[in-house]
This record gives structure tokens, sequence and C-alpha cells, in this order.
């Protein structure tokens, strides 16, 4: 009997500034809704990005897909774009985005479910199953396929 | 494209104690059953509660539901009534429940679904998907719904 | 309303030697694949298996299964046979398979749910619903049923 | 060109219960110093114990001390008293004592201080160099000889 | 035979923003030195805080300090100040100060020290003899008295 | 009021594998003193070193040392020679030495000791005061200078 799925995923560390505020809403509604998160000047995480993929193991390698392919490619289409970086001016894909950890999350999500098909060679089909964004011990978003 | 589901989770932390018998088994019994969770004065742990609710994004504020208003329904409803107490003695809706962490998991759950429909406003639907009842860093129990 | 599934998991701790490699592959090949988990003597990792089973929670214990039974079961059966092993040369249900955690964690998967029968008792059913294997803190395997 | 110290340190894990109150002392007074934990059917934690012992290192083995009797020793002479058992009810070395985390720590010290001796052989001289004793994530107690 | 020391530590937890760079330095000469550390929109880190203190247990209550006062003390001189803050902007005890995680520990220790007899009573000399403070989970400074 | 000192913690992550035994004891000698350790084959861990250095904070970048200068130090000295590395081929300072966690710690310490001068810039005197080598999670050594 064999499982019913297969997820390989690789973490990710990175650190990030933000500040959660809109522009259109006063500093009061501001405070209201976002609390501290509301504070001008933005503070920051070390975010725990973990990056689940499926698909069939390639009986010659025993992997679903390389981890060092896998690695490199978040690393260069998501990590290079945020580590030390403040989400709400630096990044063109959170561009007028407010950076809370859903919102991040599903960019991250749609980013790489559009570009992974780049890693798929040989007729294997590697999908996105599963995306866990943690902002702090506390809080965490996961997706799913 | 989009993920199929989508959570956000929060984890409590809470100190609590139990122990595990039936005064309708002997000692013996007790004994052979929950091994040294029978001991008679009782024990504890540091429970971790992970709780997660799933629902739309709302396009306003970025967030599935507000982290402060879920922190404190939880801390409200569920942690004020277990934090350093004991779950055979001092918790109503655990009396007369072997407090396992699969019961005490499934207690709480029930709790807090049948009352989560309180922080729905504005005609959103945030409803718990996902709930993690760690007894100690060995044993977990994990709910889904 | 209850949960769609509850899943009791308890967590293994051990360390194992292991090589990536084909002997059917020429060195550069193993090293472009495999990189450096292809050295020819090896190295090891401390690996931490979880093991998740469902089935009805017995009213009569507030059990899905007694842990301490779970715990001798996988002991037993798998991490006696892996402990301070080595994956490539020492155990004979890994015997001609190249153990990247994908493979293993599956291997251990068709064992454990061979046999867990073996722990049903007065007509419960119990089943293997989720393993997930961790080589390292940055990688991962997880089946689901 | 040495580090002045050198020490091993082996890490245990144990869950008991306790209660912070004094019978001479009202529930008022109780409850103002010693906070929720005065709450009198006690709770309970998941302590996590490291003993760090210093000596030289035997040329032969090159070990401090065989850390499977180690292990043995702090697991027959600390952790069987404690595991699963209440620390006010259960333990005879903790008896008439408040087991604040800086009490338990100091009576562990004590307890593997004097009978660490016993573990020396071969004129070597093992002592016992720091004790960390952690109640929950937030509070730990550090010894140091 | 007591120990030499007995430090009792609790932990704390905040987020905060913040970015290394001089500005009498040019970008490049702050790019050379602090890295991505000086992008110029800042960014943030999940901050872990142990703050350890010694002193005499108080044979009355097993305690060095109360708990709870000295998490309040920490809370309101330190914590309240920095969560969720950014640190080159918002906190006046870090004025033109380079917040690198050395500067800024070393500031936390000289505030805590200062203020701590505050919490002396009745004849106690409670003294701060250990801080931790951890940016990243790979960079952490020690301060020991 | 200064702290006596302040060491700034680098922490680094690899994978080896070793097996401790002697080729002039019997199997059943090096069973006996070594456990599972001895099995032929060889097994591994992932370590974690973490890497501590004291020194004045130069006040113009408000560090102790380059955080990066230390990192690529230690990589290209310590973790390339070691990383996916069986300790008892593959390392040429580890050559007829016992691979415990012991000696494993003073080799790197001497390592590091020795070569750490090289970091010194304009003056300033950086040492190694710190080494915590983690083989397992329950299995630590640490040095101090």
């Amino acid at each position: 009997m064999q499982p019913e799925s297969l997820t390989l995923t690789r973490r990710f560390y990175f650190c990030a500034g933000h500040k959660l505020s809109r522009s259109d809403w006063s500093e009061e509604k501001n405070k209201e809704i976002f609390g501290l998160c509301a504070n001008p000047h933005g503070h920051g995480h070390n975010y725990i990005l973990k990056v689940g993929v499926s698909g069939p193991i390639d009986p010659d390698t025993g992997m679903i897909i390389n981890l060092r392919k896998l690695k490199k490619f978040v690393e260069d289409k998501i990590v290079i774009d945020v580590d030390h970086r403040n989400l709400n001016e630096d990044v063109t894909w959170m561009k007028d985005i407010i950076p809370t950890t859903e919102n991040f999350a599903l960019k991250i999500w749609e980013r790489i479910y559009q570009i992974l098909p780049q890693l798929n060679e040989g007729g294997k089909a590697i999908t996105l199953s599963e995306l866990v964004l943690q902002e702090t011990d506390n809080n965490t978003v996961t997706l799913r396929a």
C-alpha cells in the first residue's frame, strides 16, 4: 500500500522588514486594525519558508527532485528578492500589497507555482504541494495544493 | 494556480497537570494500561496548542482573521481554563473525561468549533481547519477538518 | 462537528550513516547528480521520524492506540535496524536501494503499513496516516495516506 | 592553546507535577507570592535537565566519561525518582522543599555532586561542572561549579 | 558542595527592524562593511533575549527573584521600547548607535544593570549575571558579569 | 558597569560520518566500550558547531568581528573539511584520533585558536572564547578559554 501523497520539503530562512498600514487609512484606523505592526518606521522578522513539492520518485536517482536544484531555484526566485529587504519598499512583486503573512505566502506560492515547471525534465511533472511561511514562532501560514 | 487551502495558525503554550486513571479500575489495571501516567498524585506537561483557521483573505486587511482577535479568543475560551490547572480536577469541560492527548484535543476542537463563528464579521466565514496539541516533544495529536 | 481526521503521532530519533552513489555510474556522474552525498566513505545524519496513526478513540482508555505499544512497535521494527547503522551496508530492507530521504521514508512506510495491523485488537482498525522523515533541519519528506 | 575547561553535557527529559504553596501561609498570601503556581490541585511541566561533567579526556577512549554510564547514572539517581511523579508528594529528597526551579535544580546538583565520584575509575576525577534545569521554554536555572 | 554560581534566566521574544549603515560613510563603504545589512530601507529580526540574574535563594519562597516581577521589569524597561519598533529610528537609548547585536546587547545590559537594584528588597542583592541576545538562529551575543 | 566578557557566537551546521573503534582492540572490547558507535560500517550525525569569539567592540563598526569574515573563516578552515565527510577516513587533521565529540571539539578548537589571529587587523585582538559541538540533541561538548 503506497501513500497517497509524497512531499519533499526544503526549508529556507531569511530576514526582512515590513510594516502593515494603508496610506488611505488614518493613523488611528491603521493602529486599530494592525496594532503595533502599523508603527511608521517598520520592524521585521526572521522568516522561515518551507517549500514542499510532489511528484514521482525518479527510479534512477531515488529523488523527486534534486534538492540542490530546488534550493537554487527558490533562492534565485524568492529568497534573493526578500532577504535583508523591506517588503513594502524593495520587492517589486509585493508592490501595493499589504505584507501580512497571508498575502506574502500567497505571492510566494504564485511565483513558485508559475515557474516550477522549469525544473521538470525528462517528462517528470513536479508540482508545488505545500508551502509554509512562519513569521514568528507563534504565527504561521500553510498553503496546500 | 491558487492553493486549495490556506490556513493561518497561531501557537499557544500552557502548563497543566493531569493523571490517567479510572476510578472503576483497580490500581493494577490502571498501571497496566496507563503506565507511569497513572501515578496517583499526578504529573504534568508544557502543552503546545496550534489553532489553524481557514477562510478568504479580507482584501481590505490582507488577513484571514486578525491574529490579535484569534489570540484573545483562544486565550479566553481555552488557555485561561487550563493554564496552571489540573485537567482532572479544575476544568469543567474535561469533567469525567480521561485527559489523554486525544480526548483533550478533541474537547478543545469542539469548544473552538462551536464558538468560532462569533469571530465572523462582515459576512466572512472563518472555520477551524487544523488543531495540533503537543503533550511532549515526542507525543502529538493532529485534528483536521 | 467532529474533525474529519485525528492523527496520533510519535516522534523517534536515530543516527545513521549513508552515501548516495550508484556502482554502475562513474565517479563523475555520481558527483554530478549526488554532489557531496556521493563522497566514497559516506557521512550520516541524526534522523527524526514521526509516525502518525489514525483510528477511533477507544472509549475505555481515551486512546487511539497505547503510545507505549506504538513506541515499542516502531523501535522493534524500524529503529533497531537503522540506529547507528549504515543504510547502504547494514539494513537488509534497504539493500540495493539508493538511501535518499524519499526512498528511505517510503521503505519505512511500507514496513509499518504492512505490519501495523498486528497492533489492532478488539476490532479496532488503526491505520498509518502520516509519516515524516527529517534528514536535516532543511530536508524533510512527508507521506500521507 | 588548550581550553581552560571542557564540559561534556548530556540532556534528559522528564515530566513532573508540582505546585508552589506553603501550608503555613494563607491562600491569599500563597496566591500573591506564587500566582497561578499556587493553584491547589497542581499543574506540571516537561522539564529538560542538562548535566555537564568535566575531567581529563581518557587517551584510551577519547572520552571524559562513557556517555552510556553517565546516562544510566542520572536516570537511576534522578530521573526515575521524578519522571511522571509529583514533586510535592512523591519525591523523598524534595520533602518539605518548595519545588521552585531554583530549589529543584539545587537538590539535583547536591545529589549528583555527592555520588558522581562513584563513576570515577582508574584514578580519573570527573566532577560536576554545570547543571541546567529548564522548567518551560521561558524559565531556566543554571548552576556552575 | 554548593555550586559557585546560580543563575535564573528568563527568555523574552520581540520583533524589531534595523539597518546597519553610517551616514558619514559612502554607500559603497557601508555595503563593503555591512553587506546586505546596509540595505537602505532596513530589514528586521525576531530577537530572543535571555536575562540571567543571580543572588541568594530566599528561604521563604525558594526563589532568587519572583519571575513575574523580573518579567514585568524587563518588559517595561526593555521590550516595550523595542518590540515592533525600528532600532535606528524609534528607540531613544539606541540613538546614534549602530544597532549591531553587540551594541544592542551592551545597551540592554547597561539599562538592566543600572535599574535592577530597584528589584532588590529585604536586603537581598540580585545582580545581572548573564545576558544573551540572539538576532538569528546563527548569530548570538553573550555577556557575562 | 560593563560586563566582564562579551562573546559573539556564530552557529554552523554540517553532516559527517564516523565510527568509534580501535584497530588494536578486539571487536568485543570495542563493543563493550563504544557500544553501537563501534558498528563496523559507521553511522553519522548532523553536527552543530558554535564558535564564540571575544574582543573589543570596534567603535567604527559596532562589531567585535565582521560576521561574514568569521563565517568564511570557519567554513574554509573547518566546515569544508568535514561536511559530508567521514571523520575516520577523510579528514587529515583527525587522522589516528578516535572521533568522539570530545576529541573532535578539541581538534576544532586547536585549529581555530591557531589561525584565528589571521583575522586580527588594525591592532585588534580577537580570541576564541567558547566552542560548542553538539553531536545529537542529547550530547554536547563545551570548551571555554
